[in-house]
């Protein structure tokens, strides 16, 4: 799962024996990808919980390997989620610092992870979208769908935090996108990170 | 808590009261910057557990804000931690992606983020050290302290995972070194981010 040293690989090899053996009931009904991705999810926060919490659309490994594949573009809510994306062939960008995306924060009275999405589907994007952490930027992103504005392949969108951010996964799950979610308030960047490079993983070398 | 917009700015008001309201009773020991503290990791992960499992020395939150306020370095024991930090007035460095570094974990069979640590101590570090992810990191550090060979004002230390992650967290409560930290396999780089990013916004304004 990342490692890259010997005492590295070591500690994700058994860190990987003892979270099968803590959701394997859990997640008896996945396919291996599926499973592949909620268990680096539960290995990342050591959180067993994830494995109850973690839904995916039918589609959503095949579409995202499809794009990943391809080498489209993956855009993230936060820099923090970007940061943590390092294996990927194509494009990973965040567009929350941007001038341009503070200019639309202001104009239109909203959060700048909003705006960052607002701004990616101005400029053409074609691509994976991954939110770690703000409801908002979610929001957006699927009022842009519903108008046909942004052209989003799959959407990993588990944002956390007690206002707003159950809400809009649930709202996300119902427009017909492939996605990845968790119920309730719990998400954020480490599930996000798991999720994102358990499919580019996935992608390279077949089943993890 | 970092909103720069209106809408920001409301969500992380209303998130703030409903923290309060879910950990105000198992904070009742604490001061107000430790709470503040706790109430940013709960804010951050969502997850309630976290009044519970976090402990800090008395003097965590003194000697933290007096390394702060010198600005002197941070360094973090991922990118991911660091890319979080955004707001502080001296230098947040992470090593892990150095050649310099990639060679140390090689020669010596240990992980790129324990050899982060080893470079910065080789290279005349002073101050805050904040690991979010890595045991060999913080075991690492604790090495160092022991032997005399860093120099370390305070330490985040919330490694995350089901191998060695506790055990490295009980050691780090045994030296005599200022520290944060959780109990058992949880943590993460949100509970590291939200604690070091309270403490700038501390060190800055007085009390959040």
């Amino acid at each position: 799962m990342g490692a890259s040293t010997k005492q590295g690989y070591e500690i994700a090899k058994k860190s990987r024996q003892i979270v099968k053996s803590l959701i394997d009931e859990k997640t008896i009904n996945l396919t291996d990808d599926e499973k592949s991705i909620v268990e680096r999810i539960v290995h990342s926060t050591a959180d067993p919980e994830y494995a109850e919490l973690v839904n995916m659309s039918s589609n959503f490994v095949e579409m995202s390997l499809k794009s990943l594949k391809n080498n489209e573009d993956i855009i993230t809510d936060i820099t923090m989620v970007k940061s943590g994306i390092t294996t990927y062939g194509g494009s990973v960008n965040c567009y929350i610092n941007e001038n341009e995306v503070k200019k639309i924060a202001q104009k239109y009275e909203i959060t700048r992870a909003a705006a960052g999405i607002q701004y990616a589907a101005n400029n053409g994007f074609e691509g994976i979208i991954v939110i770690g952490n703000a409801p908002t930027a979610l929001y957006k992103t699927i009022e842009l769908i519903k108008k046909d504005e942004i052209n989003v392949k799959s959407i990993i969108g588990v944002p956390v935090g007690f206002v707003g951010a159950a809400d809009s996964k649930n709202a996300l799950t119902n427009i017909n996108i492939p996605n990845i979610t968790t119920k309730g308030p719990k998400g954020g960047t480490p599930v996000a990170v798991a999720t994102i490079n358990s499919l580019i993983r996935i992608s390279k070398i077949g089943q993890e």
